[in-house]
């Protein structure tokens, strides 16, 4: 028997165990939002951190402005063998609203669900879940081989949930103790029940709030209407503006950068049969309402977008009043793809809105943010052995796929310790993570130890 | 010297007294709209109707849900005069807010402005000024000739700052006893410092409210965006088209009914060298934002017009949220002037939107009103009267002119009594009424009383 088989074995025997460690960890309210729990934060990270020790790694909560992080070592002590940085997080989202759970948040159930069996909980797949399908794997290798395949660090935030203020100050602090080969972040999902993935292309983000003024305050509309400048007829006729008939972006330059999938993976998208109209059926659309020349899939993935995500002026309680508001303000974001240059795309939204304004109104700019997109190579070695070794647990091919919105940690680790990152996770699309009765197949926790242990033993290879 | 003569001496000699009694009712915080002054309310109804029983009127509160009502009725016992009825109110606005007001705004005052005396208190000029400019006329008039020229029936409201509820309800009611010839309204203000005028144009209004709503629940932009319809964007679509690039509206059918000014009036405005530009630049605008060919004048008293009164959609909250939300709505008001028919507006709104929603799009609409213009024929004999008599007072013509906004009782008088109205009133644009420091010229309220003295006489002849 190959060691890999002893170490697939070692999960499989050490499923009841694995599970039981899930539930303690799982029992541990980290609700990092929230500062009634920061005790509880404190107890999941110190949690973790014992957890690791036990398996040998040098491992400590870590103090921050905010809820400590946590980070590990364990090292083979051969040489060339690759170190990986895993990264996850223990906080997790409020469990609101209570009353639409079936059973309590923090007292996780194995439960039958339409697939299979399923465990109920918050945090059961975001992100404890995930996170404990890696550290089982690595329980799992030291169990049947006495050691790691590569050199591991392990490092894991409690803040993701709440805005990561800590982790740039972090990363940066910590940047040599933190730096890897490469990084696995296990925060995403399978493309479906039944096939693996790698995600390897994520959208960045230019977000612009505008706010447009007009008069010098709100004017009745009885007494001003027809002849004073109103805001909000400014702002709609500027927002219409930012999309062609054809459903692109009309910003100059905007898709400066913007590549097609190369046709490999192109071809690798048709065979999987994304069914679009289902997508959009299950929250009651139909027509795909973007480029269209794009299928669905191509637009919520690899296309750049804009959509308004707000809007308001003037009056807008219960019943009428006749008021011309003296501004109006809409919040404004584009997902970005391959090489768009986010302060471009901001200077060319903030160039549009100021060359559309009519006399008398004057427009004033905020940003949210704006980050590029994030696309790992494709054919790394890292990746490939990765995808072989997907394949094999599953039983077919794990495409590389692209996500919609963005995953901040991977651009930082990548800006501040200049390493790349496999997005491997084993998360399913009704986990209703962020939502109550939250939950993680069995059969992905089973299968997602599995697949950790034989992408470790792969990458050593 | 002639009778006239001696009821002006009168009014002249009484000035002080006049002021003293105006006081009176102005130190009587009757705000309508709070109910902790409802005992307020009550008094100054009260008030009036003794005031107007010391003049030999049948005078009296009258019950309503809300306000009392005060009516009172001074005949002149002859055939063959005319019945007017006068109408104005007895509430007024909340002071709020209070640390702007110079001084007390219940505690009213004589003072000097930049162009002569003024008197400072809440009220002094919306309504109850204005009122007492009528009460004291028929006092003068009394004091002069022992009898009233014309028969009189004074009917003032105690709820026209807030909402009116029990005006309908209230002429239903006592049609019969309210019914007159024609209404003086005294709630409207001059042209200028020097020119009086009489208003016999005021816009109606189509105020209509619509959501557009796409997908069955707020999405992620990062996950949906590209494909899904963007309520907000389908609806500022829609609004822009509302008006074409010569600033007309574009809804078909609007202009029906559309006439411009006759000649002679055309005439008379073009002598008043009214100031677009000073109008605007007071609100810190400099272009007007109407239609191209007309005037400001034009633009805001007698175009039909469009505008967006409040929008709201999405996340409007600091910073920023990716969503995509699945409603987004806003509040659209047209003004109506001439023949223009409110329904017809109302359903080419509505179709107008609904032919340009796009598939997986639907709207809900709301009416927040519909009523037509309201247009006093500019040649009937009391006009014609009541402009002459202004014309002796003052030394120059008085002008008829169209006001932007709507006086709702004028339309109810029409539609219930069947009377037109004749819009006199002496207040001017900078009376900052609805504001701190509402002021009256005492020139105002003195030839004010002068006017009406000429007025009423006028209209017996």
């Amino acid at each position: 028997m190959s060691q890999i088989q002893n170490a697939l074995d070692a999960a499989d025997t050490a499923l009841d165990a694995s599970l039981d460690r899930l539930f303690e960890f799982l029992r541990i309210p980290s609700i990092s939002a929230d500062s009634a729990y920061d005790g509880d934060c404190r107890r999941a990270a110190e949690w973790a951190a014992s957890t690791l020790r036990e398996l040998g790694f040098d491992a400590s909560p870590r103090e921050t402005i905010g809820h400590p992080m946590v980070v590990g070592h364990r090292r083979t002590g051969r040489q060339g063998v690759p170190h990986v940085l895993f990264y996850g997080h223990y906080d997790v989202q409020p469990p609101d609203p209570l009353d639409l759970w079936t059973s309590r948040p923090f007292e996780p159930i194995r439960a039958s669900g339409p697939h299979g069996e399923i465990i109920v909980g918050r945090g059961a797949s975001d992100d404890k879940g995930q996170v404990m399908t890696f550290i089982e794997a690595c329980r799992a290798l030291i169990a049947a081989d006495g050691q790691l395949p590569v050199d591991v660090t392990i490092f894991l935030e409690g803040e993701e949930e709440s805005s990561s203020r800590s982790l740039v100050p972090f990363l940066t602090a910590n940047r040599d103790e933190l730096k890897a080969d490469f990084c696995l972040v296990c925060d995403t999902g399978m493309w479906d029940r039944e096939t693996p993935a790698v995600t390897t292309m994520l959208r960045g983000i230019v977000y612009e709030e505008v706010t447009i003024k007009a008069a010098s305050r709100d004017l009745h509309s009885g007494s001003y209407g027809g002849a004073a400048q109103n805001p909000i007829r400014v702002l709609a006729k500027i927002l219409a503006a930012l999309h062609d008939d054809e459903g692109r972006v009309t910003l100059p330059g905007f898709y400066d950068g913007v590549q097609d999938l190369p046709a490999d993976v192109k071809a690798e998208w048709d065979a999987l049969n994304f069914d679009g109209a289902e997508f959009l059926g299950d929250v009651g659309l139909k027509v795909p309402a973007g480029e269209k020349d794009r299928t669905v899939l191509e637009q919520i993935t690899v296309r750049p977008t804009c959509d308004v995500n707000g809007i308001v002026g003037g009056y807008t309680g219960e019943g009428a009043k006749t008021v011309i508001p003296a501004q109006a303000s809409a919040k404004v974001s584009f997902r970005l793809v391959g090489g768009q240059d986010p302060a471009r795309v901001q200077a060319a939204f903030r160039q549009f809105v100021s060359a559309r304004l009519p006399e008398d109104c004057h427009a004033v700019f905020q940003s949210h943010g704006a980050s590029p997109a994030i696309a790992v190579p494709a054919d790394s070695p890292p990746l490939t052995k990765a995808r072989r070794a997907l394949a094999e647990e599953w039983g077919r091919t794990a495409p590389v796929i692209g996500a919609g919105g963005s995953i901040p940690v991977v651009g930082d680790l990548q800006r501040i310790l200049g390493i790349d990152s496999l997005l491997i996770g084993f998360g399913l699309e009704d986990d209703q993570i962020h939502s109550p009765n939250e939950k993680y197949d069995l059969r992905s926790f089973h299968k997602g130890i599995r697949s950790w242990v034989r992408i470790l033993d792969a990458l050593a290879r």
